[in-house]
């Protein structure tokens, strides 16, 4: 990845708005701009980066040798055991004293901690607009991801069988997802089945799948850092007819929103495009959640493609496009694809089949 | 669990501070007083608690169904699709002004959007100081959960071989944790071998465990919200002499945290416990880390076991205890269980064997 870019950008950013630097504690803004190591959502090395060019990160004492190795465009600030960052970047800052922060995920109680000897100017989102835009480096490695989750979804298939539990289908899945080389999960696996699956974020428990039930697969794994994120329903015995109905009825949705996914289409509209098709075939107060959202460091990220959303989508974006319909006592269909947006259109990187499946 | 009785406590806390009503968004803090279903770390759902014990939570339509399924000690505000949280939340509020908020959570966005009508009060992490002490319930489930990683290791043990890779090894790991009935990761599970090791944070990743090589596993699971965390160290292929007296040194440490643990002591304390049995043996550079942590609904919450921590330790803690020693070229040793915290001393929550393991 090419760091150095990116800390020139965020630079310039710094003297657009008259800052002396700029202080990111998200892990995923961190690795963006350096590559140091990071566990999504665990706050541990702080980034400094001075105007001019100048980056420090200040890293936890057992994070130093990974970080070590990893990171070639900063200067590494080992903490003590014992030492607190904050009397380390006091040191790194020197005489700067208008500093940029992220304002988004900063808590109010750090930013009173750190406003002490800084005033603290937002940064106005600037870098997750960045990281927005993926690069050709960035599209490679989210496609690997996929294609682990891909490979790994036509394995476990070949596993599953009806009477399962959704912890045993998890466990199926998972297993191929590792042995394909998800260093890790980009969320926690989703395995509901049958009035299980109207719960959107349902995680697998101890029942089993059976009679023709639709059971939802959401899985994805990271590599480099970069989530896949993706979902499938398949049947579990042979279907009825209402669940099939909904079957197409998802589907139809989602390839509807594959065809009108293109740089300008704001997310809202894009999020029309798939709730017309389904309200069209009856079923739009079924349709719990907005179309999709942005996927890279962040398993959500912008744009956002929503009724909800004010993002407009360029070239370059990956979203989701996973529309669903969830109907109490009878169940529940979704189907996610991730869309690299590209000059005229998009391109889909999920390659698993989307036909009507039972097992 | 007796959501009513925390709400009643919250509610004491809002007449003690002069409060008209409490928001909570950290969404464990939020499943801790309605049990409302959780995705950690994913603010989804709002609570807010008017003074006087009338608790709303602000639902997204797509987790509408599994919230009325689950809480009984809040009304449900179902947000149509479109509608945004804060506009439901005005209505919610009616006259009421003085609101307190998690002020080492909320983002400084969130604090000006909200702060536009209402004057937040820190609630100076009162909901996180409860959590902090369990009830015999919460016990209960982190001992499921913990078994369930004990068997789940025992077993994965049996499949683990000599020239493996780390992420063959995970594969065999999460496998049996999802079939003893995990139903997510506490956290991306660790396996790190050999070199690889002295990364706290080492995902698994292609490299092959061999040679008499130690390799780090940590992981735990959730059951109904609540993490289990363990860490074992095992030998793949026959160790080498100095990497067994750092498996000696850590299982010293680690066992002289336990006799060590009881109410009264502070965290520091016990951190410095450990940390003088690795120093008196030589190693006290390389144990880069604090001993422990909270363990509940988040994986790391208070109170903190570690040099820089101000935490005291009380009766109905559940705390980890896990030293580490980490040699750049020779590889690292870590060994961590859960303690709950007794009326005079600890009970050890983990039950997997210490002894050195060879497979």
């Amino acid at each position: 990845m090419d760091f150095h870019k990116r800390l020139r950008r965020l630079d310039e950013i710094l003297a657009e708005k008259g800052l002396d630097g700029a202080l990111l504690l998200c892990p995923e803004n961190v690795f963006y701009m350096t590559g140091a190591p990071f566990i999504a959502g665990s706050p541990d090395t702080l980034l400094y980066l001075k105007r001019g060019g100048a980056a420090s990160l200040i890293v936890w004492s057992r994070d130093y040798e990974e970080t070590a190795e990893k990171v070639k465009c900063a200067e590494l600030e080992r903490l003590a055991v014992g030492e607190k960052p904050i009397d380390r970047l006091r040191k790194v800052l020197g005489s700067d004293k208008r500093v940029g922060f992220e304002e988004g995920y900063m808590s109010l109680n750090s930013y009173k901690g750190f406003g002490k000897f800084m005033d603290l100017v937002p940064l106005e989102g600037s870098v997750e607009k960045m990281r927005q835009v993926k690069d050709a480096e960035e599209v490679a490695v989210i496609e690997k991801a996929q294609g682990i989750t891909d490979r790994a979804f036509a394995k476990a298939i070949g596993r599953l069988k009806e009477g399962m539990t959704e912890l045993e289908a998890a466990s199926e899945l998972e297993y191929f997802l590792r042995r394909e080389g998800g260093s890790s999960y980009s969320f926690d696996t989703i395995v509901a089945s049958g009035h299980r699956a109207v719960y959107p974020h349902g995680m697998p428990g101890d029942k089993r799948a059976q009679g023709g039930e639709a059971v939802i697969f959401d899985c994805g794994v990271r590599v480099d850092g970069y989530c896949s994120d993706m979902t499938r329903t398949i049947f579990f015995g042979k279907p009825r007819g209402e669940i099939m109905k909904i079957y197409s009825a998802v589907r139809l949705a989602q390839e509807g929103a594959i065809a009108a996914a293109k740089p300008g289409v704001s997310g809202r509209e894009l999020d029309a495009v798939a709730r017309k098709i389904i309200g069209d075939l009856g079923y739009a107060k079924f349709f719990v959640h907005g179309l999709g959202h942005g996927v890279g460091l962040a398993i959500h990220e912008g744009p956002f493609v929503s009724a909800l959303s004010q993002d407009i989508i360029v070239e370059g974006n990956i979203v989701t496009d996973e529309p669903g319909i969830y109907i109490s006592g009878l169940g529940a269909v979704r189907i996610e694809d991730m869309l690299l947006i590209t000059e005229r259109g998009c391109r889909d990187l999920t390659k698993s089949y989307k036909e009507i499946t039972i097992v």
